[in-house]
């Protein structure tokens, strides 16, 4: 990976960092950087993330793949928030290949009943995970999809694989069926999982090289040091840091390849949940070039100036050239191919925000390829764990998702919980519907 | 549609309005809608597109359908933005049926090729849409789609449909080759076209009611009125405006409904492209519940007061049993459905952000059906030209993505642009790659 962050000084955009204060804040790197190896070298929570790419054995994960017992045409991961976002990313980055992967991460009964009336369930596999294995949103999923199994006469103990922790629901339903189980990785939450069994089981069953995808974020764990002016992650962690801090409490992540906007979503769960605290926070917007060149773009050039714009962009794609349309008005298309296209309207996007004075950052990686993903998403966990350094915030916990859980909980008769009594106090203002408006 | 801004009030949430100051404001809604009458009747620009529940006519539509050649398996619509969103906005709410649908709204060339490769192109019929007939991105995908089907000797003139302009290369490349031909109607923005032949060839092949989608619409067309306290599209439009000027700059659009992700990606284009102009317009952000959850609700709950989050919940759900587990844990699951867990899940959410004093606002449709998705994407049209009245902006231009275009074209050696040459006079800081960190 490699960042310019030229477009986010302050001689460029505004909101912006100036040289100098980049060499000041660089002072506070190192010290951030002295914590994180102090974190890293006790794997203390949340820091033992930056050490997956050495500790995670791929191994076992090749084992869990070689032990189904069907050659599977599809795969369904049921998990939810970072128990299926790091493997979604990776599968949808580097392609799926010949097997269907489909991520039952939310519960919507419409949308579940449809996919499974649409997978081959017999040469179906499993892979279920949740380090608690009681996370409500999973367990149901899992219980509908093993019982669409039996329904169908399938034996889904033949081609289920559980990663969970230690003990749980989860743990204690593989070992009463022997089913293979892969290790969600003590002290690193869910969100930085992706380096881990966690993430890397789907691409395994897909057929990637996840030697390579740990290989890329190996390379970018040696460049971890105490300066952001040799350090990619470090540099972007700052920069985002510095700009958050000067009003830009928004950051687009706007990657220009159409493999990679998952990766913009796992990007906005890092974001959201590490560095949304204490009042403090960007909040991460999904984006995806060249396409929302036509739809967010406007906002970004000429709305409030609170918004960073972080693009990433391969160095190399594939090519399709664009055939002659005999049209005088398009004749300097003809010739050029959509590769040339795409990266045009990128450098184009890029200069034309500079030019209103709006800060971006780009974030350079040789193409999308298991080693510079794997490298990518290494990046980002590194620059995260900088900002929540720099920002005095515990980057690694997750306090306000408690709340909805505990009220759920109550609501479905699962215990007695004040959150659920809330609930029932709603204020309302209602307008429309057979009642008009009216007020309680 | 129905609203309930009880949880967007000053006595529950920061930034919040309080009643008396909705009272006053909705002098300004009456005075904004005889604005918006005015436009209406006389057909002006933009303000037509709240006329097209009553002036699209469907025959056209369906007779384009009917003119196929091919009993389609797939079809391809060709498109970007507003030209595309829409369609894919209703095919996704409402499923795709026995059709696959691919929409072309990108020009990566890996991504293009890939789509392509995996189309049965004897059995594919095509759409391609765009106003002028010379936006970049669409002419190089139909220019290659077209190309595909040579090669493999499919005819693609027996199943094309173009929908454009009066005039234009796509106007005389249908006229030429004797295509049908559906109207971008006159006056309306892209973004806007959802409910014109635009937004309903794609729906219509697919087999669904478009009738009961522009019926939807047009019930809701009827609530338009000069107060915001009865009509649920304008109380959207006063209390987005209402909460901006007080702080809220991010509206984060969540559905509790997996067929509506795309639905809060168009609403994201209607935003951003509407409102983000002269230093104002909130930041619109894509969530899906309950998925999002466990990635943006930390910091919309716990990070800066700057957020409102819009949810929209449909009263009638399909259903699906959650088997029982046999886990002591979980008991309270068994028995209850997904879509009382998904429910619950909303309400939860819901009152855990009122909890925090943070400002939300429902909507609530009867079921994600043809008429309650045309009264939706209505009802937040309407939203936002109120809007964009109240905050004495132009909601139909957008006019900050005009340089990328030029310097784009520029770029490729399509003339002689500025904007083209400002592209080579990036101002660099690189840290990462082969040469370490440079400036220039």
């Amino acid at each position: 990976m490699e960042i310019d962050v030229g477009n986010a000084l302050a001689s460029v955009a505004s909101p912006g960092v100036s040289r100098d204060s980049l060499e000041r804040l660089d002072e506070r790197v190192a010290r951030a950087h002295e914590r994180i190896e102090a974190g890293r070298a006790e794997g203390e929570h949340g820091y033992a993330a930056l050490e997956l790419p050495v500790e995670t054995d791929p191994e076992p994960i090749h084992g869990a793949v070689d032990s189904l017992e069907i050659d599977p045409e599809a795969l369904v991961t049921v998990g939810i928030g970072g128990s299926a976002l790091g493997a979604k990313t990776l599968v949808d980055a580097l392609g799926s290949g010949e097997v269907e992967t489909v991520f039952l991460d939310n519960v919507d009964p419409d949308w579940v009943s449809r996919r499974l009336a649409n997978l081959p369930l017999e040469r179906t596999a499993v892979n279920v995970v949740s380090r608690s294995g009681t996370t409500a949103e999973t367990l149901a999923n899992f219980l509908v999809v093993r019982e669409a199994m039996e329904e169908t006469g399938v034996d889904w103990t033949d081609r289920t694989v559980v990663t969970t922790g230690e003990s749980g629901p989860l743990a204690e339903l593989a070992d009463g069926h022997d089913l293979p189980k892969l290790a969600v990785p003590d002290g690193v939450p869910g969100r930085f999982s992706a380096l881990s069994p966690v993430g890397l089981f789907a691409p395994a069953v897909c057929g990637h090289d996840i030697e390579a995808i740990l290989d890329g974020a190996r390379a970018e764990r040696e460049t971890l040091s105490g300066s952001l002016f040799s350090c990619p992650a470090y540099a972007y962690g700052a920069t985002t840091y510095a700009l958050e801090t000067r009003g830009a409490s928004v950051n687009a992540m706007m990657p220009y390849a159409e493999s990679l906007e998952t990766f913009a979503e796992w990007f906005a769960q890092l974001w959201a949940e590490s560095l949304g605290k204490d009042g403090l926070g960007q909040a991460p917007v999904r984006a995806l070039g060249a396409t929302d060149q036509h739809s967010q773009l406007q906002r970004y050039r000429a709305g409030p100036r609170d918004t960073l714009v972080t693009f990433v962009t391969p160095r190399e794609r594939g090519e399709r050239e664009i055939p002659d349309a005999g049209i005088e008005d398009l004749d300097y298309l003809s010739g050029a191919g959509l590769e040339e296209l795409i990266d045009a309207e990128f450098e184009a996007t890029e200069a034309s925000l500079a030019a209103a004075g709006r800060p971006t950052v780009r974030l350079e990686i040789d193409s999308v390829d298991a080693r510079s993903v794997g490298g990518l998403l290494y990046g980002m966990e590194a620059a995260c764990v900088l900002a929540g350094e720099l920002a005095g915030i515990s980057a690694f916990d997750q306090p306000a998702v408690e709340w909805a859980k505990r009220a759920t909980r109550g609501l479905l008769g699962g215990g007695e919980f004040a959150e659920s009594e809330a609930v029932a106090e709603k204020t309302e203002l209602r307008i429309g519907g057979p009642s008009g408006a009216s007020m309680r």
